[in-house]
């Protein structure tokens, strides 16, 4: 029996959602409200200690991490395929796998928190919010929500900035070479890209449009029409962000 | 044919060095010397446009960040098995890797650049030492040289020496389980780990010692046997760092 811990259909609660749904794989979705911080609540917290979301149960075995659950999936359930069978193509998936998590996913990370958190925090007194805090189990986290609740500094949202303009530069060039991520054709990197891009047209128009990231515009249509796709954007609970809301 | 750009047999250079090892795979090897700011060469730079070792080429493909090309040689050579056949064990291998990758080299390379940068560009003049500086391809790296050539502040080392300790106490607690760092068996998680951890007793013997850390100390020995190991420390260039150099 699979079971899959997560919150909405986007960032890297989406990324195991999607992978599940191209592979037509049957599991129980346990959906955890992330703006209630319910991934912090002591139980959940005896699944991940890290008290964090996606996780996967597979038979009682846990597996966190939504970049390894996408491989423990391709491992377990190898049909279809989603890693390359050309093993520089499959290298070069996780070349951009491990750049999306190491270096644009914290940035825009960071972009992101700044325009949502605020609005999760706004009703909660101050010992409330620091009842809520004093659950989170990593200490990297508790500064980022203590930060976040009130403003990352200009140096930290600047840094932030250039580093997911540098991200998509290299997405743009990639896609010159291929209409897909990494090789011939589509991969867990499409996944775990499109599971952070997708938003960015609607909350960065500036970044991500037309003009200046054509082939990024044409693969994410591609993506979009995709049934896995729309099923896995189908789970979502909670309507999209306003788009008033634009992440600068 | 193989061919591997390396540095030292430490940290990231040391995990393909010791893969290639293990599997007893013939390899041509090109060194670089740090120290002398090689991996920046216009030459190296065509090689990997980040300017970092290790780099594999295989018939001419090129194969960048160690953790993918140990992957890559599993895929490509895959006697003997370095990756557990349990699927439960390999993602664990996976979330072991990605945590010394994100949270403990970072943490410990802030750590070892502190103590061994000001030597390396003691000799340099301002504009000699600029002159390397502007060679270095990530924006990220050149702003680490310029800090570490310095010092990095004292609320930076701190942090890292906090995460140092948390990763050397997880590491300790995953060895209660088992002799290997993921599952039953000798893993790419153990060959990962070991290229950082190989030099604590010596450089940090506060943090990694007989009492505090029995296990990872036991675990090393074992590791440290292993003719593989010795193979590829057997590679080195230079005489190990002053053991009065201690990194605190």
């Amino acid at each position: 029996m699979l079971e899959l811990y997560h919150g909405e259909p986007s960032a890297n609660s989406m990324k195991p959602m999607l992978c599940l749904k191209e592979k037509g794989i049957e599991f129980v979705s346990h959906y955890l409200d992330l703006s209630k911080f319910e991934q912090h609540s002591p139980e959940f917290v005896k699944i991940n200690a890290n008290g964090q979301v996606p996780v996967l149960v597979h038979d009682g075995a846990i597996i966190t991490e939504s970049t390894v659950i996408n491989e423990y999936l391709e491992d377990a359930f190898p049909a279809p395929a989603l890693r390359p069978k050309n093993l520089v193509e499959r290298a070069n998936m996780r070349i951009w796998s491990k750049f999306v998590d190491e270096y644009f996913c914290p940035a825009l990370s960071i972009l992101g928190w700044q325009a949502i958190i605020p609005a999760f925090v706004k009703g909660l007194a101050p010992e409330e919010f620091e009842a809520k805090i004093a659950r989170i189990p990593l200490k990297e986290q508790r500064d980022k929500w203590r930060t976040a609740a009130k403003s990352f500094t200009p140096e930290v949202l600047a840094e932030s900035r250039r580093k997911v303009s540098v991200s998509i530069e290299r997405m743009e060039k990639l896609l010159e070479k291929s209409p897909w991520l990494a090789g011939s054709g589509y991969s867990l990197a499409d996944i775990n890209t499109y599971s952070m891009v997708a938003a960015m047209p609607r909350l960065m128009p500036d970044t991500v449009n037309e003009k200046s990231t054509p082939r990024i515009v044409a693969w994410l249509a591609i993506m979009n029409a995709r049934p896995a796709v729309k099923a896995a954007l189908g789970m979502g609970r909670r309507p999209l962000p306003d788009l008033s809301v634009k992440v600068s």
